[in-house]
């Protein structure tokens, strides 16, 4: 009996002028995407990353939310000016925008009556019929609304409450992938790299990817499919009929 | 007499499933980003992030290009299956995919007649009427057509070869920066920035950002505008009106 995959996928969306003006380095898509395919079978389709107007992560959004099974986003949620995430998706979804009880109850009870200012009391606003994405390290929780999950910049916060998605989120067939390290340059192993990933062309992306480490040239070549039985079988076509034959040194 | 600031934009195309899955870690577009801004005063204002596919390339491409005045895709020009940007944008204009002379020409020199195997060719195919932008660390040129930069993906081979894009660029008026470090909390500043902000809606993008290091925590307020003489007025507002009045400690 042939098995089937279970596909599911998602886009990020990363709302920060700092990232898009280059002063401030992204890791967050490398780790959301990864923490996807490792713990969900989520396969990450597609990136974005824009600027802090209400406009633009409005349509973004919205294409976004219909295109994918999943979208997350990350950044502006906290409690200055320039955070306008909560606000914009409550006008991505035509719903209203306003504190969310538990939210402010928690932020309440963190900082304490006295120090509970306004610019606190806004990361309690969400848009209205927004669950909560619970933050163990600084408390202001993320929110998600209907399959549009919103999480902060800092990658430390993010980080720490991303497995709080996880309630939410219905799970696909991970993805393996599995990697081959050859000494070797690309030109090489092209063209029976072609003939092969011809031959699997409906299961197995095959990517080749150029390194230089400590001093030596080198190609990785990754295997990633749904189907870890086929990889394997790949693997050792790759290795026999390119690799062996070529008489290639591995790493 | 009202000083006149140039406007030009652009978008950066990242193409690859080894960064959309997370296994590399993009450093590609903090650097173009960068440089696009000191060298030539252009401002990033989307990046996006698509697999290796054909379709996507073509209308990602497509779109990109008539929204923004310029677009750098990076990645997928290599010499292996998985290396289509360039039939990829040959389809997006419309034109020809075909070996580029000059490209041949210094690949076949680099590489030597007997060592210039099929996937090294396939490095001097483009879309027609393209023009070189030259690699002085591995040969293999990128291609810009119309306004379509296409770079590779290493981000060494990358950062040696942008320079000679300057050429193709018009220039616009550089976007100046500065920030201010406070030993505060974001919400302590949170409404005197607003009000700042809103004075200098205009002229003047402030970001506001935490930051964790030795131990400490704190934010970082970025200004950013076109008119240097702007940011300077902001910036004094800003150290007057919150920094001195709230008696924040600066770092």
């Amino acid at each position: 009996m042939k098995k089937k995959f279970k596909k599911v996928n998602a886009a990020i969306l990363i709302i920060g002028n700092e990232i898009l003006s280059g002063r401030t380095q992204d890791l967050n898509v490398s780790f959301i995407s990864n923490w996807l395919n490792d713990s969900c079978g989520i396969k990450v389709e597609e990136v974005r990353i824009i600027s802090d107007n209400e406009k633009i992560i409005i349509k973004t959004v919205n294409e976004l939310r219909k295109k994918f099974n999943y979208v997350f986003t990350t950044g502006g949620i906290g409690p200055t000016h320039d955070d306008i995430t909560a606000e914009s998706i409550s006008k991505a979804f035509k719903v209203k925008y306003e504190y969310h009880k538990e939210a402010f109850t928690i932020l309440e009870k963190y900082y304490g009556k006295i120090k509970f200012n306004d610019g606190r009391k806004k990361m309690s606003k969400m848009p209205r019929g927004s669950r909560l994405i619970y933050n163990p390290s600084s408390a202001a929780p993320g929110f998600k609304i209907d399959n549009v999950f919103c999480l902060p910049g800092v990658p430390l916060i993010l980080r720490s409450m991303i497995h709080n998605c996880l309630k939410y989120l219905k799970r696909g067939s991970k993805l393996y992938s599995t990697s081959i390290n050859l000494i070797t340059v690309e030109s090489n192993i092209a063209k029976g790299l072609a003939k092969i990933q011809k031959k699997y062309k409906k299961e197995i992306d095959i990517g080749s990817y150029p390194f230089f480490r400590l001093g030596r040239i080198g190609v990785s070549i990754v295997l990633r499919s749904q189907n870890k039985h086929k990889i394997n079988l790949c693997k050792k076509e790759i290795l026999k009929d390119i690799v062996q034959k070529k008489k290639i040194k591995k790493v």
